[in-house]
């Protein structure tokens, strides 16, 4: 078995952004190893050399050149970092040049401006809207509609919960998600709760052997979980969201994150892209 | 008042990368004033055909060249949109190169590798650890606190569940929540159902001016909003996790991103850095 490559993520503040482009990098290698280290809050001299010291022992014990996805805002501790010989992959330092000659401007590189309580990126609203989004979960607190961005419908277990959480946490979204259930499904149409707010109704749904799968983690053996119950209750959901012409998105094939980019398309009409009505 | 200059994100998938990548680095630029439009799923000749009619449209109506953050994967999708004049920013580009000279081999960049349903990410780790998560919070299921990775606990409106919730979606950790109540504060010591688990807790404060405000928008002019009770119960909190050696955190000045990471190191001893005992 090969050894694997040390892979350290530098940040003078949380680390998240380093995290995820260097990850999101790394995932065009599939057949190499890596062993992942992330070292956030390394803002003071002391903690740049624990820092670089990591990285020597990390190099010693693998035999291979760490890679460093550095987001370190500090000029000085970049350069000891670099000094480590490590392979570093500063992120900042990259595109700051090309930025700061179209702008005709210096870069400030404020630590923490990315995931910090700063309201440039919209933290109050974010925060605001995952509260929206828990108090409106599952069907609750449905007089609160009126302040949604979107409302998702789906049976028990399509996964309404996680998609409008990372809405809110991701986008800033209001998303409420209200459950179909067999009490809905004897209603001649929608519920009344919901009839004001077509526009931003979307609908999830799955297929119904996945679905089972799901629910039967949850209750195994049990009717909820059966792949009769899943059919007839997927059946009935899919028939009444395309009554109302509620626009659908399969989630059985696609993660958390691609659902909610898609449901964040549908809310603006783009030239470009838009959801596709697989259902 | 001057124009905004134009900022685009165009990806073949969500999308998510490019966005988190452009704003941190445009949030080096304070004083500049930017428009953001997305544009996720630009995977047909097309789509890349729309997004270069976009891109020379906002240049003509703002007068200022756009700034595109890309993470196609498409060489050809990446030339047009180089030859649409706008300044392109190719985050796989720009670093594919130094890691196929180190790793020596060439990057695949496919496409949905970073916020797909791929599990090469913990894909379903993440999403195992926020229904755990969801499960389990304000106190619910004890019984499960065995598969915890963190239990946090703190007075109500202390911002347990968002951090929680943070937790599962961006490091994939089960985190329970529990709270701390007046009838919590009658006990002699710890609930029993937290004693089996004191390496995983972790409290969560914040200044009591910051908890009434907080509340009040809750509960306005109630016994449970006022400073007097937030003094109270924050003040038993804190008595409470100190004379159990809890580790806690004020997460008064932190965004629910930095509270994230800094309990995430608090996991793993670490040498480089380690979360405060501020309270």
């Amino acid at each position: 078995m090969p050894t694997a490559r040390p892979v350290f993520f530098v940040s003078d503040h949380t680390g998240i952004t380093a995290e995820i482009i260097g990850k999101s990098l790394l995932s065009q290698f599939p057949d190499v190893k890596f062993t992942y280290t992330s070292l956030p809050f390394v803002d003071t001299p002391d903690k740049v050399e624990l820092t670089a010291t990591s990285l020597r022992e990390a190099w010693v014990t693998s035999g291979l050149r760490p890679l460093v996805f550095s987001t370190l805002t500090d000029v000085r501790a970049r350069e000891r970092i670099e000094s480590s010989g490590a392979l570093v992959l500063d992120i900042y330092g990259e595109f700051a040049g090309p930025l700061e000659r179209e702008l005709g401007r210096t870069a400030i590189p404020l630590r923490g401006r990315t995931h910090g309580i700063d309201d440039h990126t919209g933290y109050h609203a974010r925060i605001d809207a995952l509260n929206y989004t828990l108090a409106t979960d599952d069907g609750l607190n449905t007089e609160k509609y009126a302040l949604a961005d979107l409302i998702l419908l789906g049976v028990s277990r399509s996964g309404k919960t996680p998609v409008a959480l990372y809405l809110a946490m991701q986008y800033g979204l209001r998303v409420a998600n209200y459950p179909l259930t067999a009490e809905t499904f004897e209603l001649p149409g929608l519920p009344t709760c919901l009839q004001a707010h077509k526009a931003r109704l979307r609908g999830l749904t799955l297929r119904p052997e996945r679905l089972a799968q799901i629910r039967s983690e949850r209750r195994p053996n049990s009717r909820y979980a059966s792949l009769e119950t899943c059919r007839e209750e997927l059946a009935r959901a899919t028939a009444l969201m395309r009554a109302e012409a509620i626009p659908i998105i399969d989630t059985t094939q696609r993660s958390v994150e691609e659902i909610a980019a898609l449901l964040n398309l549908s809310r603006q009409p783009s030239k470009t892209a838009g959801p596709d009505q697989t259902a």
